[in-house]
């Protein structure tokens, strides 16, 4: 049963994660040799947990442009590695120290500091690997475009650039504005998830117009996905949430939720939701899901 | 003056890389935006250093089959940038913990470890957004081809796989084989020597069996270049080689040296270096670069 076939956002979601996941599961190395400790660390980071948020914005805009499964699960899948090696590398020693990760050990607390690295780096070649796979489209001008469009938001000028900023940002915390803020989130968290709601009208070829529209919706979106996490952040579980809470504030650093405070914040992530679902109004019933993704963002506990 | 001018390898060497270094300086990012500590970073470990032996690679194949020196110095700096990532992670506290590279201190002294690790993450994006940009390639297929190769050679299974085994070959040396040394070093430098000495074939789309005869040479040669690696490990002068010698042996690692000896080592490193070259008479003239670089790679002193 394709995507297109779902009705309401949550059965859909599912979906989407359980057949990324199974995607990714092939896609990932696996054997005996001697490296393969590199290849359990990669599989351990990147499988069994998370939303999976970002493949089902592949999968639910591939659907308004009828792209077939395949293309869009494998895109979904080069985008989640991207994301697994961004939460390994994050969660160093040396970055933001994280033990725990979608409630287990987080790599290199499970394995060691150097593999972890490496596991990282390689999910990084992978993504680029499966994008240039012909079996990801027929046309490689689309491929070429996947690659181009998914180095950008994870590089300098996108995902890097963003943690970079955050990094520096603990230390700069009572000289940011929500300006700088929304700059450091759009680059860190919103590069991925633009590409990720763009994907499917790259894969379909659609109209600029189109492809206009879904940026439009990701930009919105992104901002209100990364209000929420700040505020999940202050009044989250970390059981459920299955990472640390009350990082940002330990750390003394500036967040929308410390600028605004907790009202405002959840007012402005719930004006950006709907500002991000009428920019969908153009694409009429095949962004329904889209739609309903935006009021999941928001409402979402974990 | 192009490459395909130069009679003699060391000033087509010194072309290679003065004419790459330029075109990496173009391509990475500079700015004055508050994560540009992280393009500092970038500059710092990829420009002002190297043999850039790989860039010369890449040149020299691609004036054997008549590519434009634009889709070449790209496809070279692409090269360059993930060699540059891998040194700097190479060198983290986690992993090899080297002070010094190319006779200044490594990424993360100058720097630190988490801008290091970012540094690296932001150069193996930039060096795929550069191969599947259309001014490297007026062909979506050959940059796809380009992409999904350099992908293979930097991950899992290739050099990220052989970096796994060096750092578990510390705690496993003295049951090194040469054939466990020997497929180590495939995978860790042998994998991206032979995307460089192949990619002017990929983007002159050469028949079959000219890329088989360069994939062969890249064989031979990338073997013949680690064992004179470890040679100068052993007999090199640190400051001349711009990074700590005698490494190996300090860390208990077997080597080819430690297992041949320095002789039958030196031996070994001729007679591929000669067998290289062998696979390059099909080629005829064209090669001859690529014939003296052969030479120059055993001969060489730092």
């Amino acid at each position: 049963m394709p995507l297109s076939s779902y009705r309401q956002f949550e059965p859909a979601l599912a979906f989407a994660a359980q057949s990324t996941e199974r995607t990714m599961e092939r896609l990932l190395p696996r054997g005996e040799e001697g490296e393969a400790r590199v290849f359990d660390a990669m599989r351990y980071s990147s499988l069994g947990g998370g939303k999976r948020l970002r493949a089902f914005f592949v999968l639910a805009g591939a659907t308004v442009f009828k792209v077939g499964a395949m293309p869009a699960l494998r895109t979904a899948s080069a985008i989640e590695f991207v994301h697994a090696y961004s939460l390994i590398h994050d969660d160093l020693p040396a970055m933001d120290d994280d033990a725990v990760r979608r409630g287990k050990p987080s790599c290199h607390k499970e394995f060691d500091e150097a593999t972890a690295i490496l596991a990282g780096d390689a999910l990084q070649a992978l993504a680029f690997e499966v994008l240039a796979h012909e079996a990801t489209h027929g046309d490689p001008a689309v491929r070429a475009a996947l690659v181009s469009e998914l180095a950008k938001a994870a590089g300098a000028h996108g995902m890097v650039g963003g943690q970079m900023l955050d990094l520096l940002a603990e230390t700069q915390a009572p000289d940011m504005s929500i300006g700088a803020i929304t700059r450091l989130q759009r680059l860190k968290t919103g590069a991925l998830i633009s590409f990720s709601c763009t994907a499917g009208a790259i894969l379909g070829k659609a109209a600029e117009p189109m492809r206009a529209a879904l940026a439009a919706f990701a930009h919105d979106l992104g901002l209100a996905f990364q209000i929420v996490d700040d505020l999940l952040d202050v009044e989250g579980d970390a059981a459920e949430l299955g990472k640390a809470t009350n990082k940002d504030a330990a750390a003394g650093k500036a967040t929308f939720v410390s600028i605004l405070g907790v009202e405002r914040a959840r007012a402005q992530a719930s004006l950006l939701a709907q500002q991000a679902a009428t920019h969908l109004e153009p694409l009429g019933a095949s962004a329904d899901l889209l739609k309903q993704a935006a009021k999941f963002v928001v409402q979402r506990r974990v």
